[in-house]
């Protein structure tokens, strides 16, 4: 059998779960009960795989480095990773054809895909590790093989797959994909037993999906080929990174990979699954993964509640006192707080949308902003004062930078800092602090094996983050340039 | 006309407009729209009567020096102001007696109270004052008059007076007080006409109350004597305080005045009133006060709302985004959130109680702290680390002071701070910092004429409150003890 390549694609936003889930922190590092997050549970699921040695993950280059963050602690068995970098989302029959080509061009032609968007959910992941084996004869005799899962309600948020004829015992041509449908349409289907659901996973040979592509959407595949061909490569010793070039990628069709070439291509195949798959679509689909207690209730963090019933409240950080409430979804974050009817958790996208709109912060930013070096936390802020907690992962550092306007105070409430202060180079234990003028070029690294925690205080007239020059810059970017840090 | 000593009696936590309302911050101190707090309004409503010179408060000794920072900037005409401190609450009838006793022995026996809850709004002022006018010569010959508001709606959460033979053109002698009604009756006393509310004011001479007490309630007047004969005064140039000594004081029987006298007093009057009057006995009298949008909605702070209607949303630091709801209350606060169903704003209460029983700190404190000479806000706990926003008055000075186990490092971010740090004494300007060594003693006080805003971030082994040894203290709080600063 040819080499089989999972390929993880991080798409959208999942809007329909803010407050948690935002653009900068989207739906794939949405943290489980378990403290694991979607992308890792995917991550884990393909490792689970026999035989695989790389693993393709097409995401958005801002995420690169939390993605990094996210696999290490799994990757024990070095997996060898290879990332395509988006500029921004541009659904998924790009990104499938960059990776189609990306794999077809290093790992051979005859190279085997298997799509997985990176935020889903499995629970059986032995019954996942079967349904790729089922798959994997019918890729490489060049069919494009989808997996169907058997339903389990009558749901009409899904496309549904019909079955045509048997191919064999655990697989079926496929008789056409059908959209969304309405409630007595989806019951009929579940009723049927003919119908499944479309979970966007695929397997199939990248010359066989290049050749489709090719066939119904040669604007897309030449789009990311010439796309690719002007992108910038960097080969670390366990990792690839091909960063997709902006202007050729907005060239390619915004098109899904199901319109372009599942709808319309012979070759497509379903092996039907049953997985303990959910989409984790909604509020309501994160509340079906969770117990609820006797009032039907689901509460995280610190609750007086009287008389409320089938509330699913997750509030990590306050206090919430509650009266006389039935079946609201509540989602307290440090800087914004959802409450919903918990039959509308659909349109909780129509307030993501409208903070999108409205150019809103809570749309993009948590208050805890990750960076490639670790994170920073605005804790407060006044006129004339910003307080932050920045936390630097162990043999990090941030740039040597410089800002105009503002003054810093450096407190080290845990692990150690390395501080260069102008002409000065200091080590600031636990307990001790320091002081930046103005003007004054500065860099702050850990030189330790524990996380650095550091307060900030700053102060001046002026406090925008873009107030900064930066000298260098470890992780690639801009070497002067406004922005955060 | 015998002089008149308006007595502002602030009771109860005011748990039904928990989280704003706590313990240590009680429903007199919360604010109205207009920024004035309910104690506020109080003041300036007895400031409005004629020939006021001095004025009586009886409230808890926790709140006294926050009392004294609301009455200052109101207090233009110098109104002497005399103080009842009580260790704890124990109901209107030890509170009027100890008013009636302090009244008749400092401004003679025929003085008169008139009794005003610290926790009521009236809107129409000058109606206040008319009512006032009314009352007096009642008082004088002997009555105890109270102020029967006029009722608007059919409520059910107050007690209510009937109405007797005519006094004259604005006044009755009273045939009955009654307990709360049910909703029926409530209806027919509104229609009737000759039903009142019952607002908790009076006005009355001292003797004739104090004649009213040793009848009706003996041993709650013996014991208020016993205890103000054990009281500590002390007098400044503009103020008088009587702080109750807390053993005789636990004596007095837990009663109201209502109970004790008026319910049983041949000498009552009413006057009938129509004052705008408003107890704000729960977030659905709040919301009475506010104007709603087109959507009946009532929203302070920044919200994203989709088919919300009918809602009251307060949260002036987090965002709220909000889908299909319908007459609810949402409360925000820096700890704690309340979210009621409308129609349940009266059990708001309960989760008070429970806090309460619990313990939590969130019944009893805000995350800011108010202390005399300023404020203190938590603004981050970790392992080994607090960090604390200071904001210390003009003039004012913490006590010279002493930790055994952390370190503080200050930052000044607004103001002048002046610091002593064991034999140092230094000044620090905005933007400058200095580092107190555990085991050094140290003071830090405002001796500029703005406030002095600080960003105190302590580290340690042990960061409890009760690491301090204080060496003195300008507000007669314990020389050496453990408490919080």
């Amino acid at each position: 059998m040819s080499t089989l390549i999972p390929c993880i694609i991080a798409g959208g936003a999942g809007a329909r779960l803010w407050p948690v889930s935002r653009e900068a922190t989207p739906k794939p590092f949405m943290r489980l009960p378990d403290g694991d997050s979607l992308l890792q549970k995917t991550f884990a699921r393909a490792a689970a795989l026999k035989d695989v040695e790389r693993l393709l993950t097409v995401t958005n280059r801002e995420v690169f480095f939390r993605t990094l963050d996210d696999y290490r602690p799994l990757n024990q068995t070095r997996i060898e990773l290879d990332f395509i970098l988006e500029p921004f989302g541009r659904n998924t029959a790009p990104a499938i054809a960059a990776a189609a080509l990306h794999v077809s061009q290093r790992y051979g032609a005859d190279a085997q895909l298997l799509i997985l968007p990176a935020d889903h959910l499995i629970k059986d992941v032995a019954a996942f590790v079967a349904a790729v084996d089922n798959a994997r004869p019918l890729a490489e005799q060049g069919r494009l093989v989808t997996f169907g899962l058997v339903p389990t309600h009558a749901e009409t948020g899904f496309g549904y797959i019909e079955k045509g004829q048997a191919l064999n015992d655990h697989s079926f041509q496929v008789r056409r994909f059908i959209e969304k449908p309405d409630a007595a349409t989806a019951q009929r289907y579940v009723e049927g037993g003919q119908h499944l659901w479309n979970g966007g996973m695929f397997c199939m040979r990248a010359d066989v999906i290049l050749q489709e592509l090719r066939e119904f959407v040669p604007q897309v595949l030449s789009a990311v080929e010439h796309c690719l061909e002007r992108s910038y490569r960097k080969e670390g010793p366990h990792e690839l990174q091909v960063e997709l070039e902006s202007d050729s990628f907005a060239q390619a069709p915004d098109i899904s990979i199901d319109y372009a070439v599942m709808e319309r291509s012979k070759k497509v195949a379903v092996v039907p699954c049953q997985l303990g798959w959910s989409d984790i679509g909604s509020w309501q689909a994160v509340r079906e993964l969770i117990p609820a207690d006797e009032q039907g209730n689901q509460c995280t963090g610190e609750t007086v509640l009287h008389e409320v019933s089938n509330c699913y409240i997750d509030s990590r950080q306050r206090l919430v006192g509650a009266v006389g409430l039935d079946n609201l979804i509540i989602v307290d974050t440090p800087d914004a707080l959802l409450i919903a009817d918990g039959k509308r958790s659909q349109d909780v996208k129509l307030i993501a949308q409208e903070l999108k709109r409205l150019g809103h912060d809570a749309y993009r930013l948590h208050r805890t902003v990750n960076r490639p070096w670790g994170a920073y936390t605005v804790l407060e802020e006044g006129p004339r004062f910003k307080i932050k907690r920045i936390e630097v992962k162990p043999g990090a550092s941030l740039s040597l930078q410089m800002h105009h306007h503002r003054s810093e105070h450096w407190i080290v409430v845990s692990g150690m800092a390395r501080v260069i202060n102008g002409e000065d180079e200091l080590l600031l234990d636990t307990n001790e602090s320091t002081f930046i003028k103005p003007g004054r070029p500065h860099q702050l690294s850990n030189p330790g094996v524990i996380d650095l925690v550091m307060i900030e205080v700053q102060s001046g007239e002026y406090l925008g983050e873009d107030d900064i020059v930066r000298f260098n810059d470890l992780y690639g970017r801009a070497p002067i340039t406004p922005g955060t840090r």
